[in-house]
């Protein structure tokens, strides 16, 4: 029997990098291709007793369904966090969802209708491609460069099409660990609101910052006109599938809709247990440890490459987050570099999926918070043997 | 600035019941209005036992990105739980989900294009109807009736549309409490497989059967035709948020890729700590304790409406589930009711949300598993006066 499935699921597919991690999962291969945070830093013993304080002092109710929105004293949290920040959001205007991934969704569901013009970075979240494709938008792209969006590419493509939404990861992004410019923001947002295109700020490693000043958020320069997306994935435990969506109270509304629509509302267990966490623990030590880290890998991996990486061979070097992204030679493609580099036990996330229609691309995502600083040095050598190869 | 919604958010409101539970949160209210399980029958000691254990056993793994398809050994206790009842899927055909209305709309993201046809029950689960209108289908009912599915309505209908899905909950429905018998099942089984429309088992209630015999699944009698879903909310605890997705291998890659896109994996950290708490507790003996307690509060409920309430209202007598339906005479409107019985301090949920497009239904849901004997006395006594001023 041959079943009709919804029109909707055509352009959605499985994601390549979820094939690319079975690869990788083989024990000889050093992978820089996940996209973990390091589990060493995750504060199991915290969570062990904020688990054990919430059951404790108020079992009957931590187990029992709960409202849409989220815990409420979890949104003044959150709102206290962004104040501190110098950005102003009220609770009311939070609502938490399964992980950032969600919001996605969920902004899809209420804001993209079929041929909607959605306006994406190039290269950008594979995660966020998939998610908008649900809902049949037609992609604009702009490319992402050193200080941020390419602002020439972006005035040409916002007039011709005007797009609806705008979607961004300004922090860190993921896949190149690029950070727009505090004078880059200002600019594009100047732009967005001659055309009140929304932006989405998505902004999972925004905490990860280990070198250089924090830049503001791309919603001090837009307000209302940001949708804004944030997570305790990076910054606490991503097993707990806890982000938000803030956002105006008029596009608010309509997510809460969507989202006791799409299920109930989240996890009230684990809202409840990382409240408890929060309030028990000092967040900014446990960051500040989490980026220690990762600014060692960091750059032990920065360096690594200037020391084997052939110099035909460009990539970026992030002030935080947890990835960077290198650029082979013109006419080289980084997929057939992955077939090569399988072979060497090293692999990384080849960039055709950050990109919407591009195929055979000479760029790759690399990650550099799973692995320990000997296994970074040996899997940089042997990815470099393989870029010679596939170069020479 | 004026914001263009998504059309598809144009059909799908604010749950009414959302509304109601407001009002009836005043604590001089009896409510009969909630759909949630006793919270004395949450085992917080044990669930307690089980985080202690998986966080101490095997905590950053615990606490770290998993897959989409949930995990496995709870995939596995599932399927071999369905198979002791008769019911054989495989764990690969078993997605697990947040709750099971994550389910209904994952299931509508793959499946459902605009204006295809899908039967609903009539009265029927409003969560449904909700999840189901953001893919703007046309919605056919069908009427429930003392023993299942209308089949005479059914026949007429599924021939005139041929629907794609046919949703139902045929163990102790939201809201009526009807349950399908199995000579109805075997006969709706028969139609739909003729017609080659997919059933929608929903069955968050099943294992609360407190009289009578165990009636099979429909996947018995539909096999690959059924897609089968179910939860851990009423037999555990909802606020962790587990359900699942029973669907053959076809049907299973979609909503694979559908929940990946939604929100990447359930919450993996309950997960672990829901199978460590089903593998180390006896789950039978703890449902037992659960349906001893709904069975004296449905017992109490039944009888003091037969006591209080005048005989021109019927009402169901459910043999398991949380909820009871009653119908007024023709012609009057519980919505008035409603406005009347909270006048005396007693809430319930009106009909109207569960019916597709009807509005001023003689009908609506009483739920018993959120009072205690006593309050359920003093409640149906005050409801009984507020129907005697409304019919009188």
């Amino acid at each position: 029997m041959n079943i009709q499935f919804a029109d909707r699921m055509n352009n959605v597919h499985k994601s390549f990098v979820r094939e690319i991690l079975k690869v990788a999962a083989n024990p000889q291969v050093i992978s820089f291709a996940g996209g973990l945070p390091n589990p060493s830093s995750f504060p199991v013993l915290e969570v062990q007793n904020a688990t054990h304080k919430v059951l404790n002092d108020d079992g009957y109710n931590v187990l029992q369904y709960s409202n849409t929105e989220g815990y409420l004293p979890l949104r003044q949290y959150i709102a206290e966090r962004y104040f501190k920040k110098g950005v102003v959001v009220d609770p009311n205007e939070i609502l938490i969802t399964n992980g950032s991934q969600q919001g996605l969704d969920l902004i899809g569901k209420v804001l993209l209708n079929k041929n909607d013009d959605i306006l994406m970075e190039r290269p950008g979240y594979l995660g966020a491609i998939q998610a908008f494709s649900v809902f049949e938008p037609k992609f604009h792209t702009v490319p992402v460069v050193d200080d941020g969006v390419d602002i020439d590419s972006l005035k040409e493509v916002i007039k011709s099409h005007e797009p609806k939404l705008f979607y961004g990861v300004p922090n860190f992004q993921n896949p190149s660990g690029i950070t727009y410019t505090a004078q880059n923001r200002e600019i594009v947002a100047k732009i967005l609101n001659e055309y009140n295109t929304i932006f989405i700020e998505d902004d999972p490693y925004g905490e990860l910052r280990f070198m250089g000043q924090d830049v503001p958020s791309m919603k001090t320069y837009l307000g209302d006109n940001t949708i804004l997306l944030g997570s305790f994935s990076k910054i606490v435990a991503p097993a707990m599938r806890l982000g938000w969506i803030c956002a105006r109270h008029e596009i608010m509304e309509k997510l809460i809709i969507a989202k006791q629509a799409s299920d109930l509302h989240t996890n009230y267990f684990s809202q409840r247990v990382i409240h408890q966490y929060l309030i028990d623990n000092n967040i900014d030590n446990h960051i500040k440890k989490i980026t220690e880290l990762y600014k060692g890998q960091r750059n032990c991996m920065v360096s690594m490459i200037e020391k084997y990486f052939p110099q035909e061979v460009k990539s970026t070097k992030p002030e935080g987050g947890m990835f960077l992204w290198a650029t082979l030679p013109e006419g080289f493609s980084s997929l057939e570099l992955f077939d090569m580099a399988i072979k060497q036990n090293v692999a990384f996330v080849p960039g055709d999926p950050f990109y919407i229609n591009e195929k055979g691309t000479n760029t790759m995502r690399l990650n550099y918070t799973s692995s320990t600083e000997e296994k970074i040095e040996e899997g940089i050598k042997r990815l470099s043997e393989a870029i010679k190869d596939l170069i020479k």
